[in-house]
């Protein structure tokens, strides 16, 4: 759930930094806010230089105008607690809050992210100040979320931090010989005898490259290591500001898939999730949606925060095209589709200097309210009222996707078979397939339950940690569908080898996989599935059957005649094993007739790139009508409907024309 | 002025480095240069470990031995001070002259350009050999020239570096709540308390990648410093000779476009301006003429010295491919069509070891006169004195390109909208036209005077410093013809944005830029001009007419229609905005149509690839024809000449043969 | 020599880490090597933490009870000593063990080839280690061999290194005079006046790129020193097993065309050579003989020990494609083909952690004997038997190829004419016209006699050592047939130019260089040879005839009807100069005509694709035909002959069918 209970309506608006203008600007924002129905703005997110001029003085005197001036404007706040980037004087004083870089480059004062998790400094200074900023805003009950920092992120080898992993490892292994094992350390002679013997995996020791490591065991629990230590960092916030507000609503501002932070871990001591969507021009709608479930599943499948989007163009990028007219339109209601309940931008006013001056805000350059670009802003922003039912609305998956951070790291620390394995694109082909069929899919971790899913995909299930083949066996056991992929069941949490691949899925799947064959670049082999052909790439894995029975086989090489597709009943379900990489074509109808089998129906069949997607609260049912194409399409809906925006009635199978990225949102009769 | 009026004759020469050669050896030097017309020699350019052995200890003799031998065989010498690369003795003994990397790599001894320019070891010795040479050798009155260092470059980010950047901070904006200002350290909340917290801009603070910066105010105003630094280097060897030999002409050889210091603000300092001349085989003869314009201009457009060319192969580029017969000969008078009064060669024996052996010279590892490569050197040696009443011929230039450093550097740091912005590029496109029309170009800084010319071309003018748009403004008004393009106008001198595009240049161009479209690499718009078809490319302007009229209209897109080439009549002028990168073909067009209104005629109307160039003084006009082609080319002259070489008359007229690669060099009648 | 003379059968084994798995797994590992006829193993390659728990503290408790397995089960072993990974303890106690790397980074524990060569502390426990196990195992009379360290490779750049460097130039140099002159220091002023102004070449001081650097001479030197450096520590581990076994046979693993470590020197200390075979799928058959020659000519000519190959994938190839069917077989014959004695593997049983998890091993993950790899290793297991009287034999080679450290650093390194000079390109050039021919070739070093050649070959031979040109000199005027190319004959070994080109081969070759011209990429020229059309690429050399004659000439550009290949009579034999690099079919063209005047023959024509090689000793001469190629081929044999796998007689001139990738070997009657 998104801003809380007694949130009772779609909040719309974005970052709003103040205290980057003279205050005469400032009536003035509230003006063009007004005018684009804003109601809520992001505060104080990178004020702490300002806020803490120096060790024991504190300064609130402009934060409080401005917390005075938004609630006299009837603005509610998402207050930020400003220690996303640390102030020069304390970077210069206490030098133990920078960080270290892989190469064991030692930072000086500069950008953001730039504390060090495991600083003594950063964990006294930051928590203290969430904390004074609860003690002295508690009583603003305009104050919908608190957010913690900004975009966690990065990684630090500082000494701190050797120190830190050293005793994280004492903690989770007891035993320099449970650590040996764990590393393999046998391997090249590199047995520990004390724990202050072990260093940080980086270039200075076992790393020589993008995720190329000596060791995988050590490099994955420094991300394990890493990515906890910065969630104590927001812990340490988080805790400061519930001992004055118990009943605070906290965040912080995730990024989707982003690979340093194992969110569905962090997920758990956040009140709600709230995310910055930042797509490439090029990016797929399927590529959006899917970090859109990602962030709803880390926390249960419950609604979220569209945190940060731009209005218009990004900075960042290497081409920063403006998004076409009707695009970020588009692109809010896909949010919305798929879990969000509010939309904020980045940012309301453009700054005039440093690196994000040229990244889109509400309030141009030019100061003007007859932009392109505020046009629509203030289009949606009239629109977003119809839709308030819509809150806390969760989306209705019967097919699941498991998704998991240890995998992902893993995987991709792999030394072989084959530098182009990597775990997304492995979760995107089998996402796409089902989100071109309008197949609502929730994203999952491996704690999840899965028992309400008619499907189950693992792509790429190379890690199977502790319990995660019983629960699958049971869910197949037990009536599930299961689908998983080359290169999996290999290794347990360590990423130690379990013995006959695929490991401890062997049974579940009937077969045994001897040898993969990684194809270099441009090589391929074939398989002729459903009457028609298409390519194995990247990986062949070389299979015998135990138990399965094989739908396609390999046609060509010394492997011809071999099965590279499988299917093995299960107890009262199915587990389907597709041992290479192929084309969106075969994803597309290899999915189509596990659906079917598995008696699961899209919420609309509707042209191509016309998306549908449905959500549904007490209040009813919703459906998504969003046309990701060119050109316009023609679609019948399937039972009398309410069109939300326009408040009239729709008939069942009455045609309706959707010209090209233009949305329409209905509610089921 | 290149030499001084004392000099008389063109000078023809180069580094001559006798140091690196036994004696007996000196002697055939002195025979092969005599033979090959060579009648100046740059001397002691890198000798300091062997002139200062030790703190205190210097000696001189080889080079009072050198100096009687070249004396006695009546060469003139360009007198340089061995500054440009330190002993290693005083690397190892005085570690502060060494410098530190963009990652904070302290350097060890080696290489040149290897001293930090705020080092007090640099600063005291540099200097002081200077003085001592000038002392030594002020009687020699065949020194033409003193030559200070050596190519003058790089950076150093030293904790010398830094104290003194804080300090060159201080003293430019007084306070730091100026500083903070300047830099919008409000973003992200760097604001500074005290000067000593601020850290040199690179890759251990706000840098993170080549030119990403994520504070453009910092990372410019760090350009500034360190070019004066090396500025101010410089000056304190200009003033140790200067106080010894006050009417001493003083040098150092510049290198075109380089980007790391601001020659528009050394020229002040030099007395006359020489440069390196090293063109990849692929630069198009425009390019290369580009940047003879730019060492004229920085300097009031006086004629320099082309202080090293190769005259056969570079060693350090990929492929090192051979001038061809009649290259060096063509590229040293397209030298001299452009401003050069000398025309010098680095080096003149070729060294047997280290990174340059393989670098040309006029005399080779063979030792032999009959190499092809000094055939040619005698002949153009040999032609020079036909030329001698060129000597300080100046360029009538009707047309003006405005370049400016600051600009190029703030352009390059800008995060967003196309990492394909390129300041030169955008310089090139129009150069390139009026170059391949024969129209002379002085390419001028922001602080020169505008009022002569008829077309003032300012391409990508992104930051309008302090007095320019005033200074452009008067230029318009009073008949003038500006044109300016894409992304100009936006920031002022600390890269703030102003406000609405193209901001102080609004009322000028009298247009609105609402946005700037970044297409991504392979799409692009298109408009039609003069009939024409071209593409726009890169980025297109969004554009409001406000007093200006369009001449071109974009043609697809959601902005298809709208302008993309205005012209505003202001005052008594013109203003073009050209809101996009187009074609060659286009900027041929589009300035063939602007020449023609602004009665700007070309020197001569000649074939495809023969450039017409044309330099005057007291003692005549003179006209320069260079065949670039692979083609001979026939071009009839537009008045009775003298061809200068030939020493015989030419009428009107009369079609003269010029084979490829040819020059002919007239006087009019 | 391999493995000394009472080893009488050809050994077949590998790497074997019993030390990673439990005492259970032993004895299934022991069954198994047995069913698959292994009969070496390589054992504690990676032991040194265990068996050194601290500074005086040894264990050798479980090697004891390996060895006394292994002793029991009658397998041999190879025994390392385990220093190519020093313990963790031991670089956190003594950091000077650890190395640092060309950027000054000073790196921390991880890795393996991780010790410091110039390190006290390494150099006082290898030996040690050493020492003892040579003391405790001197009795185990199956140690056939004895293995130090592991792939000795990388470089160090610690202050130690940088004094032992200054020590070793001094007593090279004897004085900084002559130290000064053989770097060519007056260039940029570089005189150093003591040694210890001396840093170390890297990224600090002279280098800028990959193999770029600004002084050759320093940076060729530091080479020298580093593959002496780790030499030396070879050495003392070597003297340590001598002073106690004075009878043992001791090895180090090389790895063929190693750029860093100049074998030819090193081969002088080792008893026999043992090397690692990891081709790339794409290498040709050509390149890998090559490797295999070279290993045989640093001892030679003498046969050796394929000490490393994989059974199926590596882990470590960008993509690590499965060895079809047949292909180990295949390139374990080719390895003995060109004089391998021992074929073994790594690894025996694949390991479960850590980065070589993935590479291939005789027993797999599975455990299991029924996998193609483990049938197929069972299968060369069989076989080799059959083979034991070739060993010991020798390759009879009419036709040498020169190959020198030396060059190959030299040639890298140097700035200009073109980036794309690679030694082993032009080596590889000529190489594979021979292969291609069944020409067999020595692989000889500068100090190899060569008079017992008929035609010996040196491509891109730069540098020309102290003698070299004597050698080459008397080696052609008593009749021999010497081939050079473009880029010959330029510098002496400090790399210092000689004087005009190529040197004192000049009157060898009789021609003179004067220019070379660099080709860009895409560029050409081109030459008729043979009345066939070839192009020249990269590097054109312009000459001129002294007494050679022109066998072909240039066609185009301003060198038209110069000279491109050239022949000279020089005393009884003949020399040619190749002044281009062209295509495969133009090598195999020029050494065919070549072989044929020089009266080399083939040892046997074969159809595409399929080699044929020849060993010889006292006991026979043997025929190796391998098809290399992808389909079946016929080929009649030159005489009787006795098959020796087959154990059968196969009549001259009856057709033998060879299926694609099948190996038969003869013996001839």
């Amino acid at each position: 759930m998104a801003y809380g209970k007694h949130v009772t309506e779609i909040l719309y608006g974005g970052d709003y930094n103040p205290e980057q203008w003279p205050r005469e600007v400032w009536e003035e924002d509230m003006r063009m806010m007004r005018k684009a129905h804003i109601n809520v703005v992001t505060l104080n997110v990178f004020s702490w230089a300002s806020l803490q001029p120096s060790e024991d003085i504190y300064d609130f005197e402009r934060l409080d105008e401005i917390m005075g001036m938004v609630r006299d404007h009837n603005l509610k706040v998402c207050m930020a607690t400003s220690t996303g980037a640390h102030p020069a004087w304390m970077a210069k004083r206490h030098p133990d809050i920078l960080r270290t870089e892989a190469n064991g480059m030692k930072r000086k004062f500069g950008g953001r992210h730039n504390s060090c998790p495991n600083s003594p400094t950063y964990q006294k200074y930051a928590p203290r100040l969430a904390g004074l900023l609860a003690e002295r805003y508690k009583n603003y009950d305009n104050i919908v979320g608190w957010h913690v920092s900004n975009e966690f992120g990065g990684e630090c080898y500082c000494e701190n931090c050797e120190k830190a992993f050293q005793q994280w490892l004492k903690k989770k292994y007891g035993t320099i010989e449970e650590v040996n094992r764990s590393f393999n350390t046998a391997f090249w002679g590199h047995t520990f005898y004390e724990f202050d013997e072990i260093v940080l995996p980086n270039y200075l020791s076992e790393h020589f490259g993008e995720d190329r490591t000596m060791f995988q065991g050590i490099s994955l629990d420094y991300r394990r290591f890493m990515s906890n230590s910065m969630m104590e960092c927001f812990k340490l916030e988080y805790n400061a500001i519930k001992k004055v507000i118990p009943d605070a609503r906290i965040t912080t501002n995730l990024m989707g898939f982003y690979k340093n932070l194992d969110y569905q871990k962090w997920a758990k001591y956040l009140d709600f999730i709230s995310w910055d969507s930042y797509p490439a021009p090029e990016d797929a709608p399927a590529t959006i949606a899917m970090n859109h479930d990602l962030m709803r599943g880390v926390n249960g499948q419950e609604s979220f925060v569209l945190m940060e989007q731009t209005p218009s163009v990004t900075n960042w990028q290497p081409f920063n095209k403006l998004k076409r007219p009707g695009q970020m339109r588009l692109l809010s209601y896909e949010a919305m589709a798929h879990g969000a309940d509010a939309i904020q931008f980045f940012q309301i006013r453009r700054t005039v200097g440093a690196c994000e001056k040229y990244h889109g805000a509400v309030i141009d350059h030019a100061g003007r309210e007859d932009t392109r670009v505020f046009r629509e802003i203030e289009t949606l922003g009239a629109e977003l009222p119809h839709l308030k039912d819509i809150l806390r609305a969760r989306t209705p998956s019967e097919v699941a996707i498991l998704f998991d951070w240890d995998n992902w790291w893993a995987v991709e620390y792999s030394a072989g078979p084959s530098i182009y394995l990597k775990y997304l694109d492995a979760i995107k082909d089998y996402y796409t397939a089902a989100f071109e069929k309008n197949v609502p899919v929730d994203i999952v971790s491996v704690e999840d339950e899965l028992s309400s899913y008619k499907v189950v995909i693992a792509p790429l299930l190379y890690m199977t940690k502790t319990g995660v083949d019983e629960k699958l066996r049971m869910y197949v056991k037990n009536g599930g569908v299961f689908i998983t992929t080359y290169f999996s069941g290999i290794v347990e949490e360590h990423d130690l080898v379990i013995g006959a691949y695929p490991g401890k899925l062997r049974d579940i799947l009937g077969i045994w996989v001897e040898e993969q064959d990684a194809l270099p670049e441009g090589e391929q082999n074939h398989f002729t599935y459903g009457g028609k052909d298409y390519p194995a790439k990247m990986l062949c894995d070389l299979m015998y059957l135990e138990s399965a029975r094989a739908l396609s086989f390999y046609e060509e090489d010394f492997y011809q005649g071999t099965p590279v597709i499988t299917e093995n009943r299960f107890g009262k379900g199915k587990a389907y094993y597709v041992g290479t990489r192929s084309t969106a074509e075969f994803y597309r109808r290899f999915m189509e007739n596990v659906f079917r089998d598995a008696q699961v129906y899209p919420v609309l069949n509707t042209p191509k790139d016309v998306e549908a997607a449905v959500r549904e609260n007490s209040r009813g049912r919703y459906l998504f009508l969003l046309n990701h194409s060119k050109i316009s399409r023609k679609i019948a809906l399937p039972m009398d409907c309410e069109d939300m925006l326009e408040e009239r009635a729709v008939a069942a199978n009455s045609p309706i024309e959707l010209p090209a990225m233009e949305v329409r949102i209905f509610r089921y009769k």
